[in-house]
């Protein structure tokens, strides 16, 4: 039996998550039984919507559970098996907890293959829940049409990134929007996004001004990552029927909702919004993800990944996405 | 030649119309060239769209013009005319002003029957743009199937009390909301909603308690008339996958927009807001208009009416649609 270290979550957070709101604990791995499996976790994947799963409120996956790991993706390699599906040194991948050993069932946990991929933590990044809701979003509820002007919010984002290469590959026109000069000219140098929007420092107006400058024609598709004053720009310059991917709301994951003022946009353009929600897509998974293993094969896209290590740091490495200092998608090493 | 009363916009209004907004004068009436008519206009449509056409802003349609009369829908006889399509004693319909007569050109007149319907009004009410709209965003954007529960706002109004009567032709569960106990009798009564909820004293959680005990396992289509706090209750109501035609704001046209915050609900339920705006459905008129006719003819629909007199009532009678003092289609007639 192995000395298991355990991040979990023992309040629901009020706004931003502090540190008293979780404890790092050192327990005894469970015995297997049979069927079951332990899975030496080695990376967690962090992303913004483990913010909500947080709370205590109806929503579209059970909340987590107090006094339990906080609940992540992870990925790993069998150490101990009582399944002959799951042999010891297999990777696997699946919805667990970030804690150094998870104890599985072979239900959720997918079986992968670590030389598929240029590193194994490309299967939380692109092949994780950032590059499948980048792919059904866009694809799937966006439709982009080539030729169209998309405008990515959160533009060098795990998702926001990888919308806007998909976008090219569509033949769209593409506008990204990010915070900081930095960010931005990654946006058009390493993402290929034809122009790039610094929100900072901008007032609605300005951003409605800059939008208009790089798409003077106006926006047919808006990819909406952030919500509140970034969308009401979008909605101010969305072309005649054009269409809102809503897939994130990262300015108030930790606060009450920012309100939208411009939803009058939609009835003077008979335009809309619709809202993407990974988990209705889990069937269709095994369509995207050969299509974006080969994408990255052909080095047609790729997803920057910002990876801190060490499970006593989980909190500080999540907050990050939050405050915009992570370079990629956020993944924690634990092993 | 006669003399001729306008109602004239010459200033625009901040909020609430007021009467230094307007004026009403006595001018005499233009000769005609060849190819003009001249209308007497006997009624004239006002609806809540006219307020936003007031403000100096780019929409859908150009701003009314200062100094001219108020834009609106009109039914009128011709009076005098140097175009044989529209000879003298022609009923006729169209985009034109509060005044007694106006200057027609063919273009945007379209002659009517006066004896197809049970009113010449009804030119204004069920098939005028009240009536259109309830058709075309229920059925084309809103695409309700039988067995679905529909949510109506603004249900006692001439929008949301033909969705309400639509909606049932095609097999829905219906539930209006509206304000006082009067009109929600008459939601029931009278347009044969299945439920009625009053939103006055209510705060957004006495709504949302309300719409479920309405509709236990919740709303499938919310048919938006209003938004700001009604909006929001309605998405907290939406089953997953649920859509939203936003159809007009009426809680808003006088002020700043009303914020909605509950826009993460269509990110939960993979739901959609949909805006509508009649004029995309021009070309589509044709479809409609007999089958709003024919079922008016076999008393499937109706529209009520609300017929105030005097083009000097024409403010009065214009703020009933912000204050709710309307039953029914406003109608201002005019001879």
């Amino acid at each position: 039996m192995s000395s298991n270290r355990r991040f979990k979550l023992v309040r629901r957070p009020q706004g931003m998550p502090v540190d008293a709101d979780f404890t790092l604990v050192t327990e005894a791995t469970e015995a297997l039984t049979p069927g079951q499996f332990l899975l030496r976790n080695h990376y967690a994947s962090l992303d913004p919507a483990m913010r909500g799963w947080m709370d205590d409120r109806p929503s579209y996956v059970p909340p987590m559970v107090l006094n339990e790991p906080v609940r992540a993706s992870t990925v790993g390699v069998v150490v101990e098996s009582l399944n002959s599906d799951f042999p010891v040194g297999t990777w696997a991948t699946g919805m667990l907890g970030i804690e150094d050993y998870s104890l599985c069932e072979p239900r959720g946990v997918t079986a992968i293959d670590p030389e598929a991929m240029p590193s194994v933590t490309n299967y939380l990044s692109l092949l994780g829940s950032a590059g499948l809701t980048a792919y059904f979003a866009l694809l799937n509820v966006g439709q982009p049409k080539a030729g169209e002007t998309v405008l990515v919010s959160g533009a060098s984002g795990a998702v926001g990134s990888l919308v806007g290469q998909i976008a090219k590959l569509k033949g769209c026109r593409t506008v990204g929007i990010a915070g900081g000069p930095q960010k931005c000219d990654k946006l058009i140098r390493e993402y290929g996004f034809d122009a790039a929007i610094d929100y900072r420092g901008k007032s609605q107006g300005d951003l409605v001004a800059a939008i208009h400058e790089a798409a003077p024609e106006g926006i047919d598709l808006q990819f909406e990552n952030v919500g509140g004053d970034i969308l009401d720009a979008g909605l101010l310059s969305l072309k005649r029927k054009g269409r809102v991917v809503l897939c994130g709301l990262i300015s108030q994951y930790n606060s009450a909702p920012a309100p939208t003022h411009n939803l009058w946009q939609l009835i003077v353009k008979g335009a809309q919004i619709e809202g993407f929600i990974l988990t209705h897509y889990i069937r269709q998974f095994g369509e995207a993800i050969p299509q974006l293993m080969a994408w990255a094969n052909e080095g047609k896209v790729h997803m920057d990944e910002h990876i801190d290590e060490g499970i006593e740091n989980t909190l500080p490495a999540f907050l990050r996405l939050f405050q915009g200092t992570n370079e990629g998608k956020m993944i924690l090493k634990l092993a």
